[in-house]
């Protein structure tokens, strides 16, 4: 089953302690789409500027992703620089051009329609809310978001949670939008916002997935017990951009590779999300998501399965 | 098999966002005995004061724990005064006073000669070296330490690391001791210190096994992937201290229950060991710790599985 994803495709300068790279393509929906790609198939919606070339185009083509919503317009690309140096668990912004993203105005193509499920990656609110509002037909919607619109953009927030069957955000993510800093109370009362499940990103500690008390129409995952996931513990962290839209991508791609969304694919898609985001930190950029197969993937999970399971 | 145990039998003052509580039984060996007591026998080396009245060794006795190792000097006992008002991750502390255990000359009773287990808790490692020298024919020695050994009495605790089979310390105490950020590096450098395995505590987030290229006589646990164990979601952590002993006093435990150390028995004792540090922070102190059942225990064994477990 299809999943269409909202959100940015980039050009990232990143510097971290084992090095540098310059304007490598990037953005959430890159890494999402790319870490998608190896479960189900993936239509993107975005918006590039004329430095998006047939090279570009070439990454997305070469994992079968479709991309007749993402538009082309002049101008350049959105560009974002960060630093890793001082911390390797949070990025410090140096840079952000929004450039032709300043007036994206995201098209659903029709040929998107059949799509069963949609991830709003994060991107303004307003926007998530506009392609939710677009595609009536899908079954599933996940979403992501960030400390700025949490702060500055609240109201138009609450209306995309509304709507939400599972959102992924971070621990520091998850208590902003709460106000609660107990991590089981702010999980329910992010729940209370709308979202019937929340799986919380804790960086090198894996994730853990809170359920509310309504029920997928799918599944049975009400009132259930929470899930932790894990992360990989690796000797080096290269480059961790993009780890969690890699996690969010092979989240929703298992799911949507599956006939039904029971506790059983909840859990496993929550190792498959570890397991692209343990591949995507280990090159600068989206390098490593764009050339793995099948095999590997399943030979880290196996790895992930080992590092938690008692038998 | 019983297990000695040498560390501080104490007074807390603490004060958390849940509350307060004065002069309530704690320390180190407190919370280690305690739950280790549900797995095993257990026998404590301390010092007290003349505060620690028939009321504290009947918490001692309730448990079958043998105490005649814990001296009884002139003086007051160990008294800590910590804050977890700013944060519940990192205690404040707002006063130590070392009273009886300043001069504290630890002497091992001949009848605890034949533990096959020792467990070195956070104390003075030239005190530890030498409870260690005085049990020659202990099988297993685990221990643990802070950052003040770390960084002011290197020397002493390196003499102490090379005679260690497992060091439970936590992240940041791991990040110190290596002198590296990277988790898995600083883990192999800590192994390269003496240890055999190191757990490294995460908090809310659980521990992970490291392990060693030297093998244990009981097991086949070495060139072992790491190993993480969760810690449970709670809703409220009335009280966080002691969380870590109460984890090493279940990891230990429980191994000591057991005939042969294993891969498996290890994995399990991580989990034991999470189960009991989750008891210890639902009330304040020693309180939860002293009133378990067996099955309680088991009970949420089976939830830290579930938490855990694909299936």
């Amino acid at each position: 089953m299809a999943i269409t994803v909202v959100g940015s495709v980039a050009f990232d300068t990143v510097e971290t302690p084992s090095g540098r790279i310059d304007r490598c393509l990037a953005g959430a929906a890159t890494y999402f789409s790319l870490a998608a790609s190896y479960f189900t198939d993936v239509r993107v919606v975005a918006v590039v500027g004329e430095d998006f070339t047939n090279k570009e185009q070439a990454v997305f083509d070469a994992r079968g992703i479709d991309t007749r919503g993402v538009e082309r317009a002049p101008g350049k690309s959105f560009f974002w620089v960060g630093s890793y140096l001082d911390n390797l668990n949070e990025a410090k912004t140096m840079q952000t051009d929004l450039n032709v993203f300043a007036s994206f105005e995201p098209k659903v193509p029709e040929a998107y329609q059949d799509s069963e499920f949609l991830f709003l990656a994060n991107i303004d609110p307003v926007l998530q809310k506009r392609v939710r509002d677009a595609m009536p037909k899908v079954k599933l919607v996940g979403g992501d978001t960030m400390n700025y619109w949490i702060n500055d953009h609240r109201e138009n927030l609450l209306k995309v949670l509304q709507g939400l069957d599972i959102l992924l955000i971070n621990d520091t993510e998850t208590k902003l939008l709460a106000g609660h800093r107990n991590p089981v109370k702010a999980a329910q009362d992010v729940l209370g916002l709308g979202p019937k499940a929340l799986v919380v990103k804790h960086g090198e500690y894996g994730a853990t997935a809170f359920f509310g008390t309504r029920s997928f129409n799918q599944g049975g995952l009400d009132a259930h017990h929470p899930f932790r996931a894990p992360a990989l513990p690796l000797a080096e962290v290269v480059d961790p951009t993009g780890a969690g839209d890699s996690f969010a991508g092979g989240f929703f791609g298992y799911i949507a590779s599956q006939p039904e969304l029971t506790p059983a694919v909840f859990k496993k898609a929550m190792f498959y999300g570890g397991v692209m985001g343990s591949f995507t930190v280990e090159h600068f950029g989206t390098e490593r998501l764009q050339h793995l197969t099948r095999e590997e993937i399943e030979e880290r999970f196996a790895i992930f399965r080992e590092l938690t399971h008692l038998d």
